[in-house]
């Protein structure tokens, strides 16, 4: 198995994907120059991802790129800003192989095309341990605008973006404890756990308005109640409003327990929105415009926590507020 | 062994290094918000570290926290950038306990506030691998006066700060393949593996001059070449001129070729510089102000490659360019 050394794989994969970049020099130097467009303030937000935690070693390579650059996207789309570029580190084990990194960096260049975000720079280093990915993401928002997870108003609207649960049941079928009967769904589902679709033109579009707003990653339950956590507030999800594919509703049709795992699955990447009532038709309108539907699946109120209530208006009790990482 | 939750980490432990950052919002949110200082580009840089390969997994905790932010921090110093801020990835193995994470977060704070570098963000998730730590620190140079690795001509002089080959030597020591005969330059040495001096006050000196700069992390000899590399210019180093800690003149005393393990061990974190004769006497008065000595060890020549000059001014052959991590 060849391996190109450290060097060889920047100068060849890598350094193609910071050619709108010119503060990245090509990736030549030690460090990356950034200048912020005037009257902007930068957004930072960094995660990690593991082998065997948050993806499947065996997972294709340029999707395991592709999701651990959008993860970090979908940060900058709560915060509603437009992405400028990123920085990665790459932590590789030794059985990484030439065509394994060719096929990382071909969909990571995918997707720095896609969104416009440049690779500014980074890391590549050995670890005797899982492929371990860190990516530092920057965006721009004009200075005040960035979206917060506080501002949630009691008499708030709650709403999320897209449909909710599909990559929850994405990961059980990727390790075999859930089988859809169709295939079709089968890949709907898989597709969405594997490549999250950051809300960036939403996000954008919601700057600066009387918003909250956080992407979903830890689960619907557990992301609603950060925001409640830092506004201060109470919130009641109407299970019967929330919005599903057509594939998860069949996944609740033929087993319905599986309503649980769609309120505290992780991974969704959608956004979920405090909205003042009166602002609805028109986040509505930015939504239909960013081509995502918004949907409005309870409410904030006075208090702290998050209800679930049934389609009978009764409290569901949960096993868990939510899938923490491993 | 207790280990507290991802969030209570973050709450109790490295929340307190954010709080001179007021756009870090206490770590509750998504993201971080920073304002670059008007008229100044961002300087980006970022390096990740694995037990085993980049430290020693059972190294003091504050220690490896410190080592972490500082071979980053060496980076902006190489750029003459000033620091303002770092996002940090952890990714923590299972061993991992309470003690270990308040020693780390310890160590941490201690430079953030040597520094003045607040924690912006970041991510902490579990591995089943080794600690692996990466940080993307962020520092602010007026813009255009970033210094580069390229911008080396021939007839420059070749300077180093500090003194060379230490860290390697404490790499030896740590790894037992090599005991010098004092316990104090024992422990010397190893403090120079462990504890890099990012030479900031120094970086900053030096940005908008006529030199090339960088850190010396993979080798003297590998480093002095990507400047040539980047310069399209050879050089010339003087092994009689290399300066040398006591610890280290001792080791070379003892065993004449430990001297090549200084000419291409790696970890020094001391800049390298190309510097016009004109400017050497300035240079060093930089140095005198910010507390280091700048030596001339050679000299930029027209052509390729770096040629190492033994005291008699014949060249040696070394059986490798450098160090490059396993």
């Amino acid at each position: 198995m060849t391996r190109l050394g450290e060097f060889d794989f920047i100068r060849q994969l890598l350094a193609p994907l910071s050619r709108n970049a010119p503060g990245a020099f090509n990736l030549t130097d030690d460090a990356a120059a950034l200048t912020v467009t005037h009257g902007c303030e930068l957004v930072l937000t960094k995660d990690a991802l593991v082998a065997g935690v948050h993806f499947f070693a065996d997972d294709p390579p340029g999707l395991i790129a592709r999701k651990a650059l959008r993860v970090n996207l979908s940060d900058l789309a709560a915060k509603g800003a437009k992405p400028v570029g990123f920085l990665m580190a790459l932590a590789l084990p030794h059985a990484v192989n030439d065509a394994w990194l060719a096929a990382f960096a071909g969909g990571l260049g995918e997707d720095v095309e896609t969104y416009a975000c440049p690779l500014l720079g980074g890391d590549t280093v050995s670890t005797p341990g899982p492929l371990t990915i860190s990516i530092t993401a920057l965006g721009e928002v004009k200075t005040g605008h960035m979206i917060h997870r506080h501002g949630a108003l009691s008499g708030d609207i709650l709403c999320v973006s897209g449909t909710i649960g599909d990559a929850a049941l994405g990961l059980d079928i990727a390790n075999g404890s859930f089988a859809p009967s169709s295939d079709e769904h089968k890949q709907f589902l898989l597709n969405r756990y594997r490549l999250p679709q950051p809300r960036l033109a939403l996000g954008q579009a919601l700057a600066n308005r009387d918003s909250a707003c956080l992407d979903i990653s830890d689960g619907l339950c557990a992301d609603v109640g950060h925001i409640c956590e830092q506004s201060q507030v109470g919130a009641v999800i109407e299970v019967s409003q929330l919005p599903l594919s057509e594939a998860a509703r069949a996944a609740v049709h033929a087993h319905p327990n599986v309503i649980e795992r769609i309120l505290t699955g992780g991974d969704d990447y959608e956004l979920a929105l405090a909205i003042p009532p009166a602002n609805l038709a028109a986040t509505q309108e930015y939504g239909r415009k960013a081509g995502v539907a918004i949907t409005p699946i309870g409410r904030f109120v006075e208090g702290a926590g998050v209800i679930v209530l049934d389609g009978t208006g009764a409290a569901l009790t949960l096993s868990s507020q939510g899938y923490r990482h491993r």
